[in-house]
């Protein structure tokens, strides 16, 4: 598999080999529950502790205890939109997000409308940014929450963030952000950004599975959604993941140190693909903002030819790519993200999501331009809606 | 640390190498989404399948698909009694436990009380089995949900799960056993015990931590505590963490091959260190059922000295064991474990937990048997409470 061009990366990514070094120990020969008195326990506390402020020096906390571990950015999703609206019931019961939040955020929202609560949606234009008239129209006293994701996972688009959070802020609610496919690719600051409460995953910075992290800004109404024995601060119980921990920890120290230069040459790389594809293959266009987005994210879509297809071929060619977001893939539904853009059902599903990452190679992007023309040309000539100039 | 006698196995446990090894491969070369298409996914959507078949086999499930993969016990515990009981809410608001549940049954069900149901807590006997005619008196058409656990983790009692089974489904509740100690230990067989839903650690039983289990009987009335993209079959989303799957799969398979073997040689260890540790350190106790009881389990209370006091000592020489339940031992609180069993709250604070594993040492038992009579005498000559001919 040494020769596959791997463009899948908003839907998984290998580990970072310096994070699988820092995680063996764990599965070898240190154990011990950090809650224990005894001296294994106190060294495992440490290394929690230890990891814990490399998350939060990642994203700028002011204190380390503000980053709570949970299993994954799904479960801290969950938890903070569940745990920042039950927690503010008394306030008012107005929740507002964009149309074009991850599927994990979008149906926390579903299970809170069931519950009491009202969910304004406010829209994005056709580069994905939102529309910040919509929100200050919609953010009143009765709004308790406000969750607009820091970078859209699937056309890569960066929102005003700083902007969204004084809007937010005028109106005492409190702004979550999904910073998932984000953190560990461009700065975020939660400070200076403005952010209260916020997703924070680990693989997709290259650090293992089945750990994340919840950012809960000091003073934020928060409650837990898993109990038991009160670990990280009474936020999230069960007994702590240390080996993953350790694991986030180091991605969050390399991505600290590293963002800058992955970035640049991950950009590099993209760029290049982007406008090969897109002056090789005709009728195709760029989804998403031009510059305003991802150093890591290429969406674009093709028309006449779908993006299934086009997935399926380019993997019989050693070359993995996505028609969106993995998540959600289950559904044929074209992408809610792409439809709230205003781009047409039939043309949505013409989309490629290409995604880069650190382990991406110098001609990765070369591979792919080289083959697509011939694909994308050959699956139009079996579709039966593809105007005869473009078969 | 080579020469340290570990008796702490219920606090935490290092991963078996085998584990390690069938993992290292998800943190090097193995990637891709589950729910991806391409090859890369559909490999990893193998392996994990594999590893779901693998925890159905150790226990005995009927369909793979009734293992549902969480990150852990505790939230697989929050997730069947918050699912089964807000499922069930048309039937009824009635919900029955055990007094001597884990804390993270405890607080998942006083979360439940403040959501509108009502919980009976049941007794247990002085070896801390349930009261059955208690649980027949309890148990009415309003009842959605009993929730007792397979075995204690404090003092290894283990309950008549067929019986209370019986029980429990004479008025068509839902029965739930946190099995977290028993999986992997002493054979549990979700079928013939007559278990609706059950929760199943990892790290328990040598897997990685960061994972576990939910088992959902077909049929069972059951909702999902953390939503998104569906995965698990809709019942637990979030990127899958295959790493983990396929070790705690791998444990599984272990522990199905191994327990026999493993629980003989464990006990004899233990009843030679019991045997010794109740006939030479005077007024000592064995607390839980003298053989009903989890094969690695040694939970014994000294009067006239506290327990956190004997565990520092031991911990200066090397030797590991804990006051009880890691997970509840910020608070100082006497275990509630042995309060229902209706041991004095002085004498409760006195216990020691020893709780052997796969890697205990055939003299480990004995190490631990050498040096308590000289600690436990040690400690009752600076006690203020002990009597003059325990000095």
């Amino acid at each position: 598999m040494s020769e596959v061009v791997y463009l899948d990366y908003a839907s998984s990514s290998r580990v970072d080999p310096r994070v699988a070094e820092a995680m063996l120990p764990y599965f070898k020969e240190l154990y011990g529950n950090p809650s224990s008195p005894h001296a294994l326990g106190t060294r495992m506390k440490g290394a929690l502790e230890e990891s814990r402020a490399k998350v939060a020096w990642l994203i700028n906390a002011e204190k380390p205890s503000e980053v709570i571990f949970t299993s994954g950015a799904t479960e801290s999703t969950n938890m903070l939109l569940r745990g920042a609206a039950f927690r503010s019931r008394e306030k008012g019961n107005h929740i507002v997000a964009s149309k074009i939040e991850h599927i994990s955020v979008l149906n926390t929202l579903k299970y809170l409308s069931k519950s009491g609560f009202e969910v304004t949606y406010l829209p994005v234009d056709s580069t994905g940014i939102l529309d910040l008239e919509a929100l200050k129209a919609s953010v009143t006293d009765k709004t308790v929450l406000v969750t607009v994701g820091y970078a859209n996972n699937e056309v890569g688009t960066i929102q005003p963030v700083k902007e969204i959070a004084e809007i937010v802020h005028s109106k005492r609610a409190l702004f979550h952000s999904d910073a998932t496919p984000a953190v560990g690719k461009i700065p975020v600051d939660a400070q200076k950004d403005g952010i209260d409460i916020m997703t924070i995953s680990s693989w997709d910075m290259y650090g293992p599975y089945g750990i994340g992290a919840a950012y809960v800004k000091k003073g934020s109404r928060m409650e837990p959604l898993i109990l038991g024995g009160g670990q990280e601060f009474g936020m999230r119980s069960g007994t702590e993941n240390v080996a993953g921990a350790v694991g986030m920890g180091k991605a969050s120290e390399l991505a600290k140190l590293e963002m800058a230069g992955d970035a640049e040459r991950i950009a590099a790389i993209r760029d290049k693909m982007v406008s090969r594809i897109l002056s090789e293959v005709p009728y195709s266009f760029l989804n998403g903002h031009p510059t305003k987005r991802l150093p890591n994210n290429a969406s674009i879509r093709f028309n006449y030819v779908e993006g299934e297809s086009m997935v399926l071929t380019l993997d019989m060619e050693g070359i993995i790519v996505s028609s969106g977001s993995a998540c959600s893939s289950k559904t044929l539904e074209p992408s809610h993200v792409l439809i709230a853009m205003g781009i047409p059902h039939v043309e949505a599903q013409g989309s490629l999501l290409m995604a880069l990452g650190r382990f991406s190679k110098p001609d990765d992007g070369d591979r792919v331009a080289d083959v697509l023309p011939r694909i994308v040309k050959g699956l139009r000539q079996m579709s039966p809606i593809a105007p005869p100039e473009v078969r």
